[in-house]
């Protein structure tokens, strides 16, 4: 008798391998047909859950986002690093977090044209940042909104250097920036 | 009779239409069918001078490199701010350089999945990163290499956050991040 398919879980499945294809290949890469095809399903199984790229794109974004979310929440609340592990938490440091930060890429290039991927990306970035200056203001820093600002700056922008040029960002060193940039900004009044 | 159409001029415009076009409306947003409707062309004519949207993106980012490096060669020899000067040619602080940053973005979203154009990408940043320790040399900071690579990273991330939130980081907030990370490097020994 065949198991009866659970929505949820077909869904989920269909997104996971569409997040995948569009990590790898870029939006511009990837059909309907493309993830259809990698799950072995029918391209009416794909658009069931999807109706076109635009949503496979969105579905990727948040997987994404639930990803980062997990790392953050990982972070001890009392590691002795905590905001080094937050900024960890994001910068592509192994393969899983370099795949997060082929997402944004991959979701960026649509957001630039896009006001609501646009408005969703500078949600995401100022939840972000609000989130670092609690963690700086915690941890004494002497202005921690700007510090704050100047952190996530610096963070991305390394972000994204080490995604085209991983050898020449080793993780060491995508560390060392940021632990000095931290030592600079967290200042004991 | 009519005009002898000169091929060069004809191929620019195109591009040009193109890399508009692109920098809109990201690659996926565009077709040759689109590019050749704005500028009032047939289709054969834009694929005369590009096969595909993959050629028409490598122009848009032949463009943008050129609208930079005549950013950056505007940039006074004797400036006295010559390294804020040079930060401020790629900064996205109006428009055009806004229009540069989409371009680059809309790049990034298919560099990340073809290893030709992640080389592109790739010797860009360290001839800019180079060019920056040059400078950062002259104007006698204690390690250039080492702060070319972090006033880059800043820069880059600075821009990546601009171009979705302009009014989260006007002009003024981008130099006054950039000046005070350049004080901070560049330290008379």
């Amino acid at each position: 008798m065949p198991r009866v398919v659970d929505h949820h879980e077909r869904r989920a499945e269909v997104a996971a391998i569409a997040a995948d294809l569009i990590a790898q290949r870029g939006l511009e890469g990837v059909s309907l047909r493309d993830v259809a095809a990698r799950g072995g399903y029918s391209t009416t199984v794909v658009t069931h859950y999807f109706a076109n790229k635009h949503e496979l794109l969105l579905h990727a974004y948040r997987s994404a986002g639930s990803a980062t979310e997990a790392r953050l929440a990982a972070v001890a609340a009392d590691a002795d690093d905590r905001l080094l592990a937050i900024c960890e938490a994001i910068l592509p440091l192994d393969e899983a977090r370099r795949r997060t930060w082929q997402t944004w890429f991959a979701f960026w290039g649509s957001a630039i044209a896009d006001p609501e991927l646009a408005g969703m990306q500078r949600r995401r970035l100022l939840w972000f940042r609000e989130m670092l200056a609690d963690e700086l203001t915690a941890a004494g820093a002497n202005d921690p909104h700007e510090a704050a600002r100047e952190l996530l700056a610096l963070v991305r922008g390394v972000a994204a250097e080490a995604i085209f040029d991983p050898d020449d960002w080793p993780a060491e060193r995508q560390r060392d920036l940021v632990e000095r940039t931290l030592d600079r900004l967290v200042v004991p009044a």
